[in-house]
């Protein structure tokens, strides 16, 4: 079964492929650039939505919901916005379908075309922006915290499962405050939550800075962003948080009358983070073996494989399989019983090696008499005999392990593929290797721009934690106060 | 605040608009027939969820997620089912939008229309058994149990808030089996896991039962379904469960090989509850001062209200109350303090009575004291004084209490509500009092379809626990072998 993975080595694009549809993470639907997320992978974004969920609730976020149309007209509003939305939108133009007159199938309704076109939402701050103008009158409404766990479509001309989908899986935070200051902050205190998500949850090292002017979202005045490194040497964004400025509440209007009895317009963020993160997740940690899943987001942590001859020999073990499950169950850790009875074992630790299963416990009839058992953990593929009797308290220290070693994996792979450039003629031949390339930039478009041409590489970010370093752009040779993050991306 | 919700006894749907909005529960939105789900209401959607999906999993199924755009031709190929949703879908047509040439603004951009138009889904079976052809060979693969949370679109004319809204959110449950005995079980079971779901936790007595041919759902055999009174007398389909036999499997050509080594096609069902559910948890419950919600679907189960003069006073109760919240919370129940010292407590009782929370605690400085609390019961508006020292044990038996109250008074308020009746005159006179009626039905589509023209009254459902009792159709005097449930309905 592995076997059918191609070696990332080989080709990474065609490896990743293999790795979603094989693993039964997803697969592309009949409808162009639609993907179905089949139930391993979405039992994965169930994890990651759990565990986002508690923490934007745990800074005093509330969910809400609003609407997947988009009046055209809304979008139009903000002048940046609609620049960077209006040519990958799904258009609805009628509500009905009726039988040819000429008998040739179903065709659409001339009678019910819409007064004014709809949009599927590629993102929702023009109809929540409408929407909070009535919710909004005074200081004593806000700061106003709302998130929506949401599909948004946005047409894709080149797509890839998870990473690039004309519809996706999201969460979108719209918040609204009083002061610029209270927007700032909850811009980079949600950038990072990201952070902190990826890196405990995804076990994935994430860089937070924020984007140049160029690469900021439609309508911003600064995006922040979380941006990851993938095995290939190419950089991930995985997580955006926008500080909007007064942008949107001067578009729809939505002034609050502040403790001093002063109207003003309302300040706001928005942030979000995709189905994209299981991207991300694949990409970070996995091999030629197949996925390598972190613990905390593993939809089945243990997988318990009985190595057995026929029926008869199965049933006199399954007593005590049950109880090895029972007791790492009650220790918090989920477990899959794999009893099937017509496999072997060998396709077996195949197929829970490919879909990324963090420990495989294996047994067998002298194990069992022995009261040992076989576990293997999958980032490493060591195996270890243990006593039966230790076996949870030995998985659960070795979950936590897991944990971390995939984490300081990624990390050390990221620092091994970080470099310092200041020869513009070496970075544009090191910068075919992929890595991340720390280097001065004038900080003007044009530059950035020509780089870009030339190399296919971008700005990822400019860092918080980059030491102030007066140096020169390598291209231009202009003044720069510090280093900048460069690499192609996805 | 409570005098602004209109009187029930004067007009009930006004009575229920006032509620939705004032108790901050959903609102109209921008685009015609969507809503908003305000974060209060969204809150109930989000317990709603949390305990279907338990019930979901712990009964065997996955969650996944499919498009939500479904392909023009794929509605076409089950017969009935493209009858049943054609005439109500949102269809996009284009992917893109461009300024107009002629300066006056944003158009649909006509080179970028679609080959084949996009429907929104009404509903998914089409997408699904097109993608399980994929996904099923053999009897193995069998049962495939998956249920997707999305939002569907099916463009009504007339809408309401909750109860009929264009884009609306929902499970929905796709299940595939190797035989037609299993599908028929799987049908019953999800069923009843509704009408427990209803019971248990929307404290809302449900009746069960079949749908008559003319009432199923497009393209099944068989429509289970359960069926609430509201308290104007009306019923309200709070869900159903499809036994869809082969239909799905034959129109998207889904066959299996069996253990005998016999191709046959699959056999298959489908269900779902939506955000309908938060009208009739409305409707159900809630009474002239504002919504009565069940302790296990409150997003608040207890308020705890200071009374208090000025900031100093309150804050020589914080410590006190921040101590009875955290003894509530220890015993898991969900507490909000509402310190808010703009408004007087007798405008913050009115507005937690009219959000509905079972359970209100007030304190005063003389309770502080004597160390004795307050406490108010939604249900009942009784008031009871305890010592602070029982106020978790207390609590917590109240609002088991609460929520057995609320399910008992509807019980027997659609009991009261309940009649028997074989004379088709006096039908017609009492239905305009609304009600469930149990009467002798002759079986055929006609009688039906008359009796609904000339009272607006349909048949429910054919209860299961219904016992056999040979009769006369009420309206054409044809043998009939039980009685059926004849309402008027949302």
């Amino acid at each position: 079964m592995a076997k059918e993975v191609t070696n990332k080595e080989e080709n990474y694009s065609l490896w990743y492929n293999n790795l979603v549809m094989k693993a039964d993470l997803a697969e592309n639907s009949a409808v162009r650039g639609c993907m179905v997320i089949k139930p391993y992978g979405y039992a994965i974004w169930e994890k990651m939505q759990a565990a986002l969920d508690k923490m934007f609730k745990d800074t005093g976020h509330v969910n809400a919901y609003f609407p997947l149309f988009i009046p055209k007209s809304f979008l139009s509003k903000e002048a940046e916005h609609v620049e960077g939305f209006a040519k990958e939108c799904a258009v609805v133009t009628h509500h009905r379908l009726m039988n040819s007159p000429d008998g040739k199938g179903l065709v659409v309704d001339p009678a019910a075309k819409l007064e004014e076109e709809l949009v599927i939402r590629p993102t929702s701050e023009t109809i929540i922006w409408n929407t909070y103008k009535n919710w909004i009158t005074s200081y004593r409404d806000l700061p106003l915290l709302c998130n929506q766990w949401a599909n948004v479509v946005r047409w894709e001309m080149r797509t890839r499962l998870f990473l690039r989908t004309a519809e996706f899986l999201w969460q979108e935070g719209h918040t609204a405050h009083a002061t610029e200051q209270e927007a700032i902050e909850e811009t980079e205190r949600m950038v990072n939550i990201y952070a902190r998500f990826a890196r405990e949850f995804m076990a994935m090292p994430v860089i937070v800075g924020s984007k140049t002017a160029t690469e900021r979202f439609a309508g911003a005045i600064d995006t922040l962003c979380i941006e990851a490194m993938m095995q290939d040497g190419k950089a991930l964004q995985s997580g955006t948080s926008h500080f909007l400025g007064q942008n949107f509440a001067k578009a729809f209007d939505v002034q609050f009358t502040g403790k001093d009895g002063k109207l003003d317009y309302v300040w706001a963020t928005s942030w979000g983070v995709s189905t994209r993160l299981i991207g991300a997740l694949i990409m970070a940690h996995s091999d030629n073996n197949g996925l390598v899943l972190p613990p905390k987001l593993a939809p089945i942590q243990v997988v318990l494989v009985p190595i057995f001859k026929g029926e008869e020999e199965l049933n006199t073990m399954r007593e005590q399989l049950l109880k090895v499950k029972a007791e790492l169950e009650a220790a918090g850790i989920s477990v899959k019983l794999d009893d099937r009875d017509n496999l072997r074992s060998g396709y077996k630790f195949a197929e829970w090696e490919l879909k990324g299963v963090p420990v495989r416990i294996a047994i067998g009839p002298r194990d069992m008499q022995n009261g040992a058992l076989e576990i293997a953990r999958r980032d490493t593929l060591e195996k270890q005999v243990i006593p039966m009797a230790d076996a949870a308290a030995y998985v659960t220290d070795l979950l936590q392990s897991i944990q971390e070693n995939i984490y300081n994996k990624a990390l050390a792979f990221r620092e091994k593929n970080t470099f310092v450039v200041d020869n513009y003629e070496e970075f544009k031949t090191r910068i075919e290797d992929g890595g991340f390339f720390l280097c001065h930039w004038d900080g003007t478009a044009e530059t950035e721009e020509k780089i870009k041409e030339e190399t296919k590489a971008t700005i990822r970010c400019i860092p918080f934690d980059m030491p102030s370093e007066p140096g020169k752009c390598m291209l231009t040779g202009q003044p720069s106060a510090h280093r900048v993050v460069f690499a192609r991306a996805y």
